[in-house]
């Protein structure tokens, strides 16, 4: 392998020869080997690409960056959200808390590879200084919470909602395909009055409305960027007027409304938007947990479960058991919902580390958020197209439990009062028999008043 | 002890002469003896209170209870309202998990007190029947869920906010106090470019207004009532319209404005809006562990901490080590943060695992919330009240740090480059000199330009 | 209510007249109004009486106490642990970090209460003093970590362990009972191979006792003791040979193994045995939880569901729905091990926040870990005695879902191959024919074959 | 690009026609676009070749395998421990919660590359069939979590604990070094009696003996395989002896001391052994957050921390503060520590959720558990490599501050008693003067005496 020389403060340091990065990107490669490589999230790259060329302009405009810079700063950012440099962010999550290093990898980045654009060779001096010209009017400690800002709601307006909706439109078409179909309800796992199939799907629907609800909620908070407050948050070293500037650069670039935080010490120090944000997005994991382990029981069997409605035969589910077809499905999305239940963990106790002007948890903050985001889109449109879709009513089943039901007694309370319905689902319950055959015998009411009084039908 | 016989639809069970409950309390008492008793929270009872008497308001009106059984119950209602039978209602949190056996001991509780109210005696068949008449409309699974919004809605508005509100505005009158104190930053725990220590503040400050409308976004959920939904959500034995009116009744008697839930399947089957709300008050507490810490690091010492600032010495501080202070409200507030995180994580659990038309973790669910709900709002009072109001600058230590810092050099970053300003600082560390000195030695600028380009003041 | 002054070395403090306890309780008292009252564990108090009984012994013995100063502070401690002061000790969890405040509430009442034992009167000076005697060679830093020592040990050996074994029993029986009840297999909830109802119950044994063995191996650690390490981890002001000598004494008071921790600075600055035994109660936890869910769903019905075992009816189990019995223990069972997993995220983060010599988390990791280990001993007794040992097989239901299941043809795997298994299985489950018709059908064996290999009893 | 026809018991299925993966693994991608592809750990995939070639060893010496098979089967998992077919297994974690579709990835690419192997085509039959002889003996549901065992105690054994033991060895080689560093103990932040530097570094020693001895108490359980118990325990379809061979073939293929699980059920239907010794990786997290968390406290400054001790200069520290250095190790390993209390909480949740015969979580726990101990071991050898082994004692600054103290004061207590020493140190803290000063003007000892009794060298 080639190595050139680059450096920093600190000295000499051996780099890739062909590679766009510097001194700093290649101390933290050596000082961090800290799980996989390259494990920082592209989100928060590709986030970084567009702050870097939202200061430029920024800057240009407030006349603190010549215009040439600019240009030659924005024609890497935009490579990079091209995904030309892919291969020049070798970083990792586990780092310098405050993402120092991923701001230095994507400062060296755009400084060489302009200079390369312009016709430069690597390892010489470049026009665009990474720290003086890339980072101007930044520092890690706002340009990091703004990438993942960026990337956060990104993720969550453009993926996880529109998934979410998705899977909740299928389940509403279920939830009216169904509104007809009766059947035996259960409360506690037991039998216990009717409702429609449809009903219970109608749960399902108001889940997840919730939990989009719940999310949109918390957008407010997460759509404020830090970016402005450099070192500590008093803005040193931005000119005036460029945190309101540099959001309304971003937010033009990325076409979403975000804003510069009207705090900017609680925007480093704090970064409960994403945990805002996040526990909401942990809502909807424990909805949409409900929901997948809901249709799995519902659809267990064939033959010694409780079969009520059919799931897509989509893969052989044994190898060892022929024929066998498992709610796989359902399973991926119980999966995605328990990890993002531990993410929720991670990111409450990352949360509360934050000391005097700076958390410095946010890498691990915005990998847990990212991935919970990521997984829960993911699973809802996996789960959609693979098993929601399908869902069928298995009518003859659920007539067939419906008839055989004791519950069906509650409609006699208002009749005969509590106490003697209970009397009569008990002793059927004990005999084997039918509630109608026991409230005639027990000389309660007669066959006619029961074919009145209990329809399951009229109990939804 | 002294007994009577009590009896339900399994038979005769034996209560203590004295008590108004009746046979499924007993049996509940006897079946569930885990953890301490009585421990179901006494805002829960006192919710099922409000909501007993709002029913049977409703029903009279609606023409299923003559009004001397309306009146028989809403008098009793009161009675417990004004904790004249705060020992009547021994059932634990560990029981059914619809919370089917506290309601039941209300129903009997107020059948039998209604009684013995009428002149009648305890064992006589009541005239008000629990089921029929102190239940009627109603099931433990809708009328549980009804509790616990009642209560942790209650609690959150009437408790919770307004402590947070409290400490907030303490806080920021210190923010305002103290906006002209400048001090130094500190970023990843070292040292960094200045602030105002009120500026520090405004960041707790923002904190809080954050964490407050998170909360107040959820109240919407909350509000929503499951009661009409009877058994299964499909409001089985409830008059027409009984939901929207015994909401409305609600809604008089506490003053709060409760609504009755579009959707009763998702009310008794999940309780996503607990999980909602209580997912915010795990971000106060985030926010809260924050300011918490930051207060008592920064008034560490009295001679080997940071000592930046003075807290109130309220009690002595060890019992071996004479003379010692410590900062005992904010060891309080972590505490009960740490609690609260947990707390949640129970709530989420316990929300994803409803199944088919009922979660059957309501009560541990209701405990969790109440309790996180308590301890955050007298935590937030007691922090503000013995810490946060007595907070004081210790502006000659302040100084003191400001003065010696390397930090200072960001200012120099626009004259003379990142890089130089490095030199610079470096030097100055390993040589424990002033900036002054090593950027004259080195010739970097005068010492002339030096004062005119490094003011603290000038850099927040 | 009546006053008397006390003082402490801040000051003078009204004390209510009738209390033992004087000036840093009241102090506390007044500055910690957060949750109920009196909410330090009674556990706590009375390891603090063994702890304070055996200093004495140890001091005495070292010739730092003379003899009838440790004779007239062991009365008290005496008296405590009879619960005779039972309304002595008014503090709460939430106070500080340390515990100092129930140590110097310990300290208080000995002191006070010896000198109403010596014949002297509340509010004079009492011979034996709260620090100088009652606290000598003792450190709020090392009693409060010995106490939730005992404390935590005495509750998880004699109570935890003890119920765990008492389930643990029970299933065993079930399982030997059942061992020739073959019934139908589950995977991903669907039908699978068979197994016998014995085997099913055997896991859960085996579950049981991995978790005893799990807890078991943790009480090493548990069993170290901190006192001796007084303010800091030192020792400082404690006599030579103190530390083996005061947990010897402990040992011998309450008959369990405890002995001096050896490194002192990890015993005070960490509660990673706390932690470490909890991790093992949540293991626990999640044992009882795959339990208590399974026996829950295999009862479910009684006509809907899987009904394959039953359960006793303990109580009605809904107030409007007549004859209904739900699995009311399971779900106690559940939402107890839904608390416990809440309570292991309160103790795990507590335990990451000790700092230098201290960890301050202390009440809140004791409270949570007693009350883990009462509610999961109470809940295993519950679960016990009113519902594992009246499981019974319904051996009916187990034949006739037995006899239907498709999944009987992997037996065929080694005759005829997988693929041509499969065939088979899928042709049944399209026909809603049965395996044997299809067999020969398909030609792929003779119903002899089918006779000779397909025996569900020949597969378990 | 290029595809072949495979098939599989539901149909045809396009597969590229480059890779050796069959049908089952080409429908699995298709159907679980979940997350970034190819997510399931590699060390499941290589504990997989590990046990399907000691399958074929056990197989083969019971009679039900041929040798040329089994050598086929052998040779190809050679080749995947060798790593040469990396590119062979594109499937995610997200998929069937049994990992059956990674079983059957392994089963696939066994079979078609053993027939290229063998000379022959892909798409041709190959004479190795993926289920019948491949998987002979096995099932996913036993050998998914045989692999779980195999991947989670090799990395533990193999890297969590010689990385943790490296990191031990070196904080107590520092323990010794500082052993005469007297230096001034906090507790509660605020300053208290004095202990050595050594002495606080041996608590951190003492922590990481715990969580070794914590984590090596949980492998008797996690070195028990589920191999042998095929689908549903009762090891259906395996030869007998077969479990105790196989597991003997592992133990020889691995140099790894694995046996059979003696309860098969169990070790399908839940996974406590994971949860189990992730509950001691937990603690180990817990153990090393605080140790972190204290160096980087102690390394604070440098002239506004507590600059107690020096840490290595690994990086520049900020991209806008010149000359700043950052605890950025400490940082990294934080954020490990709060991954992994989170992937506690998920592996927690995921093992209470088995059903009946299985638990259908594996996947989430087996990638949640690996992450956690190789973040962990990664975290320890890069937080000894490039923090610890460099740390110094700032013996001046340490000197300052222990002079300064007022906790001294402490060892009067013995001699002048606790209230006497009380009032001298809150004299001096009042006038900010010194101790002795104090001591002397309130006429409690001489200057002598006080030179005698207070040494810091003698208060430790």
């Amino acid at each position: 392998m080639n190595f050139r020389v680059e450096k920093d403060t600190m000295g000499d340091v051996q780099v890739p020869a062909d590679k766009f990065w510097g001194a700093q990107t290649e101390r933290s490669r050596n000082n961090f080997k800290i799980g996989p490589e390259a494990s920082m999230p592209t989100e928060i790259i590709e986030a970084f690409a567009v702050l870097k060329k939202a200061a430029a302009f920024a800057n240009c405009e407030l006349g603190v960056l010549p215009e040439n810079k600019r240009d030659l700063i924005a024609a890497v950012c935009d490579e990079i959200l091209e995904g030309k440099l892919a291969d020049q962010f070798p970083l990792v999550i586990w780092q310098t808390g405050s993402g120092t290093q991923s701001n230095m990898n994507l400062n060296e980045v755009i400084s060489n590879k302009s200079h390369v654009n312009s016709g430069g060779k690597l390892g010489e001096k470049a026009e665009v200084h990474p720290n003086d010209d890339v980072n101007k009017s930044q520092s890690s400690n706002d340009t990091y919470p703004t990438a993942m800002h960026i990337a956060a709601y990104k993720k969550v307006v453009e993926h996880t909602l529109p998934s979410v909706e998705k899977l909740r439109n299928t389940l509403n078409e279920k939830a009216e395909k169904f509104q007809n179909v009766v059947k035996i309800g259960r409360t506690h796992l037991m039998d216990a009055t009717p409702l429609t199939l449809g009903q219970e799907f109608s749960g399902y629907v108001a889940q997840l409305d919730y939990a989009m609800k719940a999310i949109s909620n918390t957008l407010d908070h997460l759509q404020e960027l830090a970016l402005g407050g450099t070192a500590v948050g008093t803005g040193l070293n931005a000119p005036k007027g460029y945190d309101v500037l540099v959001a309304k650069y971003i937010s033009d670039f990325t076409n979403l409304p975000f804003i510069t935080a009207p705090n900017k010490f609680e925007a480093l120090a704090a970064h409960d938007a994403i945990v805002e944000s996040h526990g909401a997005l942990k809502q909807l994991a424990v909805s949409l947990y409900k929901i997948a382990q809901d249709i799995r029981f519902l659809a267990s069997g064939p033959r010694s479960g409780l079969g009520e409605i059919m799931i897509p035969e989509n893969e052989p589910g044994s190898s060892i058991m022929p024929g066998k077809v498992n709610p796989t499905q359902n399973e991926a999305m119980t999966m995605v919902c328990a990890q993002v239940l531990g993410n929720d963990t991670t990111i409450s106790f990352a949360g509360t580390q934050g000391n005097f002007e700076l958390n410095v948890f946010k890498p691990v903050m915005a990998y847990n958020f990212l991935q919970s985001a990521q997984l829960l889109g993911d699973a809802c449109v996996s789960f959609n197209d693979h098993c929601a879709i399908g869902i069928e009513a298995n009518e003859t089943r659920i007539t067939e439990l419906l008839n055989k039901s004791l519950m069906l007694v509650t409609a006699l309370n208002t009749h005969i009062g509590y106490e003697n319905a209970a009397k009569i689902a008990k002793t059927a319950h004990k005999n084997g028999t039918t509630l109608k055959e026991e409230a005639v015998n027990l000389g309660l009411l007669t066959a006619d008043q029961f074919d009145e009084w209990v329809k399951a039908e009229d109990m939804i």
